[in-house]
């Protein structure tokens, strides 16, 4: 087959700083695709994209081509209303696990196709799979039946879904060109337009454990997904959220399993709760089911139900005992006086070193490890006292997990001024 | 093997603009040439170095690194002094051909490890290839004989010289990394340092059918590429030479190799005379022969006969009638008047599409291909006179050719100011 351009003609004009043509764009993702476009010269092309930018025509056509390269799933057969959330990743991130049953309970659809954890950020699949039996591979025709039973389904994308991305995604994780706008902007996008939810709220996460350290950052990769998906007839909204300290008591799998079902039992911890309930404000409000508050949903045990039920659904046993660390190590408080600062990043690091997250993305994760967190910043904390508790199976990982924590914790006189924790909404 | 490195930190580093250390420069290439970086991640690098640049001291850490990469050829066995000469390339650039025989009549010894061509500029093994039996591939030991009996050898580069560059080069010319001024210094003189001669003179193009356009940008190679043979050891000086214009009036493999041999006999075209002359002046004082005036030698025959051993040495027959192409298209003047333009870019263009040249490296050339050019700029036309003839094995290329040499020519009514041959002297 002759091809209609040249991959090195591409390269060269976008790292020369101009504009690639609509059809330039098709053709380079298509090519790509089916092997036509090399690795290296898909990462040369990812590099000068991240050092020279995409206009928002470019964005538009290059995400419109990552979707173009699978197929769109067809949510027709879908009886009830659908609304998808999509995080941008932080530490102790485990709102998809309240958030999806709780919304179902309310009377909207939740497809949710997640991914696994890479680097300090957990991954949703990651932590579901601690639970004993559940499979994260849900066939097209399960997916669509669950939605219409259960409300929600979280599981693994299938090879078939924008694959294009699935294949850059895994080449700027091992080049270097992770950090741009557009191209993390496109790979979100192109995945969740491609599951075909005719709404979608975005959590974009802000602060050290998040991919995004500003605002501002944050407001523009917000602002351009928001705009992909409305051109793409997906109502979209985002919030930015903070993501300076981690969120919740515990990061980890099996450890953010059991916090997520203290939040759908109606406890745990308040800035959960709190984000579990703005973001399911907005899905049911994307789904057209505003009137419907749902704290109800959580304060009577839907939310729980529909939980149990999506869980059994996928093979796991909603009841059965996490798994457990072999090996635990304390963290006490370095003073006395109100914890001022509890770094996020440091965390997630920590945790990851543990053995709750991956290097390379053919790595096991461990389904126990991860940390506990006894305070949190404002809390009052004594010098001496428990503060952190690092949980591994092997005894070895504690050290290095423990540098990361370096410096992450800040003890003071008097509190902190809390930070809200919703930044700023972007529709 | 653990890596001290990260191949994503050190992309990541130069990314954003930052100085790699000297063991992450060691490291990337060592990693590189060995597997353990892979080819995509060398292309993101080559991408964020072509955009961010590298500083002095980081080029020739990179430089000495490649070197490293393989080994440096010993030359003390060779009796006479080293002087090499490396061209970065230019339409109608057979000067090796003539010059590396006429050194040697003169008394050095002319180590010349030449590449093959890639896109509109010739590679010289492609042009000696033409001659029947003639074979580029010399084994380490006839090197040194050849060098000490016939005074030069011009052959292709053993896998064991720079390997680093080898695969960096191939990957570079699929990526759109060619570009790049200390990619380009680095690749030559890692290549060129390595094969262990005392002297080197650069012959810098620079005009359209040059890799660089601009007297600016060639004199910045130009610099780059001194320094860092000067800092290895290598007595280096580089001449800014025309590139706006063919040089003599052949453009093709065996085209080219019957116009050397013009020269050799004491005729021939006065541009590449010139040059070649200069050049050898250079190349005699780097090698501490200052005295001796190589005109002599062109004059009374002995660089013809160095020629005649040089070729026969490797097997080739240089009494053997050349490859004569089966084809030929004769494009006439437009107007009377004087040639103003000849198109060096165009003419180069045309050769390779015409079969001289090819596109991918594994390409054949086609050894008769190519174009004559019946006047050079400043020479007087007539309307409908022959001013090319092209040459082809196959008269379905003509057209492609003819296209490449729309706009390539133009007739005047007076002479346009003759521009000097040599633009600039670097030491």
């Amino acid at each position: 087959m002759t091809e209609p351009f040249s991959a090195v003609d591409v390269i060269r004009a976008k790292r020369d700083g101009g504009v690639l043509s609509e059809a330039q764009i098709d053709w380079v993702i298509d090519a790509y695709t089916r092997g036509a476009v090399a690795e290296e010269q898909m990462s040369a092309l990812a590099m000068a994209v991240l050092l020279r930018g995409l206009t928002p025509d470019e964005l538009a056509r290059w995400t419109a081509a990552m979707i173009a390269s699978g197929e769109r799933l067809d949510l027709s057969a879908v009886s009830r209303p659908t609304a998808d959330k999509h995080s941008t990743g932080g530490v102790g991130d485990k709102i998809t696990l309240p958030l999806a049953p709780l919304v179902a309970a309310c009377g909207a659809a939740v497809p949710q196709l997640s991914g696994r954890g890479l680097g300090h950020t957990g991954g949703t699949l990651d932590k579901l799979e601690s639970i004993p039996g559940w499979r994260a591979a849900v066939s097209n025709a399960d997916f669509i039946a669950q939605l219409n039973s259960v409300g929600a389904v979280v599981c693994a994308a299938g090879d078939e879904l924008a694959p294009a991305d699935r294949k850059l995604y895994a080449l700027r994780d091992v080049t270097g060109t992770v950090e741009s706008i557009p191209l993390i902007a496109s790979s979100i996008m192109s995945k969740k337009i491609a599951e075909g939810s005719a709404s979608l709220v975005l959590d974009v996460k802000v602060g050290t454990g998040a991919f995004m350290k500003s605002v501002d950052d944050a407001r523009a990769l917000a602002e351009t997904m928001v705009g992909l998906g409305t051109a793409h007839g997906v109502r979209t909204v985002a919030l930015l959220t903070d993501m300076s300290t981690p969120l919740g008591r515990t990061a980890g799998n099996a450890l953010e399993v059991a916090e997520s079902v203290e939040v759908l039992a109606g406890g745990g911890p308040s800035d959960v709760v709190e984000l579990t309930l703005v973001l399911a404000r907005e899905m049911l409000a994307g789904a057209g089911l505003d009137g419907i508050d749902p704290a109800d949903a959580l304060r009577d045990g839907r939310a729980m139900d529909t939980w149990r039920a999506m869980i059994a659904a996928q093979g796991g046993d909603p009841l059965a005992p996490l798994p457990v660390a072999a090996e635990r190590h304390t963290v006490v408080a370095p003073a006395s006086g109100v914890l001022t600062r509890l770094d996020a990043y440091a965390v997630g690091v920590a945790a990851w070193r543990l053995g709750a997250g991956r290097a390379r993305k053919e790595d096991p994760v461990s389904a126990a490890a991860g940390v506990v967190m006894f305070a949190k910043p404002g809390d009052p904390v004594r010098a001496g006292e428990p503060l952190l508790e690092l949980h591994a199976d092997d005894p070895a990982r504690f050290e290095s997990a423990l540098a990361a924590l370096d410096g992450a914790v800040e003890v003071g006189a008097t509190a902190p001024e809390p930070t809200p924790l919703v930044l700023d909404r972007i529709s």
